[in-house]
């Protein structure tokens, strides 16, 4: 993570990616930081009010803000609609992505050829028929199947695998340890109750703009392809089964597990530790918290929960022993208000 | 994932497989489909009676299908018991494995000697005393500890790594990212709180014909070994404790952790994300529903649940405030109860 | 897994870590094994009361007890307070850590200068200003990013990623898979659901004495550090958030996750498959149960659990039915205690 030495004055920021400055635009920032710990080279942000509070004793330099927090603010301020979605725009032209070294390593093994500004790290292997983007790195260590596609400016870190005929988008970024394309989970049942293995003979196709954590895993397809579309982010250690498709824009955070065949709508969130399973159907702009396991379709947007509440585990005792009884402690309900209600009508 | 250019026709396919052919046995199939995208120089099958109304529609070449399917079937088709295992087969014969080129990548660093139709991947590190057997795949950037030994015809993709010791057995196919052989999760507790390490002198032991998934991590026993009995399937990011014993033909789906020392039946499944306690015996021919907690060990085969329905965030809110006082809801319904028969009594 | 061949005396164990012989010190220690299955070259250890019925019986060598086990033990024995920290010491002793070979692989690719008492693995990529403490091993395979600090003693197993710029301490333990610093999962939204990246500038801070299991995933900060405190044990396909910070001594088992900015305190336990939310604070010595969601800060030290029991599948299905019926049932019962009320007061 590397950062520009001399920063941006807040003229050049607001040049660059706009919004209304009010105060000094010579003043130079060299760091993003929280309202409360920035010093005066660093640049905070205002989005929630709740930290409206630390507005008045925070050393920032400036600070990004929406229209709404502008008056009265006694530091210098870039005003915006968004300031948290600006805040990260102003964090990535600090801290742009550190260059690798353009060209193959020498330990590499690379079956196919590349764009001289191609970045081949040591000791990843290359297979054959790989096409790799303008600008993209391949980390050290990294195993790139035959047939691979991977889009422009892309980044896997290193330790990556990549198994045959995967196609990958531009700008995407893999993180290490992450495995696409494995075989999806697919299996025929003996009488005797052995297994016979189906060939997994679909791809996995991955959009542009998408992020993913590391030892996150994406099986391919069975038969069609497991997709992956534009702007999806996925956090670390995340299961998606083969013929999963994960509508653009939508965020997993870790842990999560997609069953086959599922299909996930746009702009969706699911929390960490959720479970969605296969074949279901999940409709845009849903939210799934944590730890819900998802045993149904979902048609309508929204949040949509399924987890316990924890409490001391000696409480948790007591009333987990009557969670095994609720359809009897429905039932006695039901016998008591026909006993009432028959002994009401005497009376 | 190659296919044989020119397939094979229905003829050298039940004079390979069995069955019973109904239709033109010169026709020529080159891939496998489902019945609704088959076109005409693929098979598909029906093993569900659900899908029995796309029979009538479908463009495939050839269909499989059970005894009771084919009177009145449009299409050729092949007549077997168990439709979906034959067509598992059938995809086999039309997708072998690609073959990896044998012998040893010079890239490889290799302290053993191996059968000449042993494949070592390029970057690949295989220790001493390692044994291979013939056939055998290692793939590219594999760590393979000494004394490892590796049956006949197994397949180990990119990128795995193989603790010292382990014994793997023939016809296993392991996915890039699994860790075989790590230490267990073993400490003593100093009187202070802190932490004195257990060696783990244990080993892994995998039968034949397993399958193990992508970032799937199985640990060394403490003293005694882990065992994976024959023909086990593992899905992706699963974590199997020390001194575990699965049962030969159980199948897990992703996302599941079996703690130390739990033994597991043969031709149990179990669903995405469940967690199997430590030390508890799980009988043969259980199935364990996703997401489910096993807190005590299952002496009969059955399916076994313990997931948390899930609803709108906002009734999930109503309905959760109520399970921290499940015990006191019992305890109101006996006094109700107690009451009642009281009134019932004086009128 | 290596053992010194001819093992130690009773009088040479005692000598080097303490502890009340009774028996004959010059009889010879070959190995560790459990009560039940230890033959006479070997020692166990008694620590729970409920294995006291195996001691006549044993054929061990000699047995690690507590002082009120000691009389009439039938066999030589060490009596120490703490017989299973004890034993682990033994174990330790009678299993050193097999020696790597110091120096750097010729296969490595390493751009800093280290001790020749350091040991990089074959195909090891270790980049530019990483400090590496003497006696420490970077196993095959491992990617070692740019201005990493190791401790001294520290032994990294083969495969493992740092990110650029982590610290990790002395005698820390890393096991296969696991990936230290990759970037947390930061992005604003935009307007249209699109997400920006926050660049994750802080890094990934491990204290000494910590253990790390296979696949186990670290990431670094967004802007501050992500620490784990020395002692810390974690177990395999665990995730840890941007910013999290462990307390010492605490340790975790596998498949947790820890959301971001989550501060879990010192020596707390945390069960297999548990979620920790983010911003949560939990205080020293809690114990969260496995598969347990903690969804709100835990103040004080004590026992918390969250699951949902599990039972047959025809069971569960009845009972969670009325799951979604909690609230209403809780309705139900003021009414019927309102009802019930009025007619007590009539007759």
């Amino acid at each position: 993570m590397s950062e520009r030495a001399d920063g941006f004055t807040l003229d050049e920021i607001v040049s660059r990616l706009g919004g209304e400055l009010i105060g000094d635009g010579r003043f130079r920032i060299l760091q993003v930081a929280t309202l409360e710990n920035a010093g005066p080279a660093e640049i905070a942000f205002l989005a929630n009010p709740k930290y409206r509070k630390h507005l008045k004793s925070s050393q920032a330099g400036a600070v990004v803000l929406a229209p709404t927090d502008a008056p009265g603010c006694p530091l210098p301020c870039i005003v915006t609609d968004n300031p948290y979605a600006y805040y990260a725009r102003v964090a990535q032209l600090l801290n742009p992505t550190k260059q690798a070294p353009s060209g193959i390593h020498p330990s590499a093994v690379v079956e196919s050829d590349f764009d001289p500004s191609v970045s081949i790290g040591a000791g990843a292997c290359v297979g054959r028929d790989v096409r790799i983007g303008v600008g993209s790195v391949v980390g050290p260590g990294c195993v790139i199947g035959d047939g691979v596609t991977l889009g422009a400016h892309a980044r896997l870190h290193g330790d990556i695998t990549i198994y045959p005929d995967c196609r990958i988008g531009a700008r995407v970024i893999i993180h290490s340890g992450a495995v696409i394309g494995a075989d999806g989970f697919g299996f025929a049942r003996e009488t005797d109750g052995s297994w016979i293995k189906i060939p997994q003979i679909g791809r996995v196709i991955i959009g542009d703009d998408v992020e993913i954590g590391a030892n996150t895993t994406i099986d391919r397809g069975a038969l069609d392809d497991t997709i992956i579309e534009n702007g999806v982010k996925l956090d670390n250690q995340i299961q998606i089964g083969h013929n999963v498709r994960i509508g653009a824009n939508t965020a997993m955070a870790g842990c999560v597990g997609i069953a086959g065949s599922a299909r996930i709508g746009r702009r969706c969130t699911v929390g960490g530790g959720a479970i969605i399973l296969g074949h279901l159907h999940v409709a845009d702009d849903v939210n799934i918290s944590a730890a819900t396991l998802v045993t149904k379709s979902i048609a309508e947007a929204g949040t949509y929960t399924g987890a316990m509440p924890f409490e001391s585990h000696r409480d948790w005792l007591r009333n987990a022993a009557q969670m095994r009884h609720l359809d009897e402690m429905a039932e006695k309900l039901r016998l008591l208000e026909a006993r009432l209600a028959q002994l009401e009508n005497k009376t």
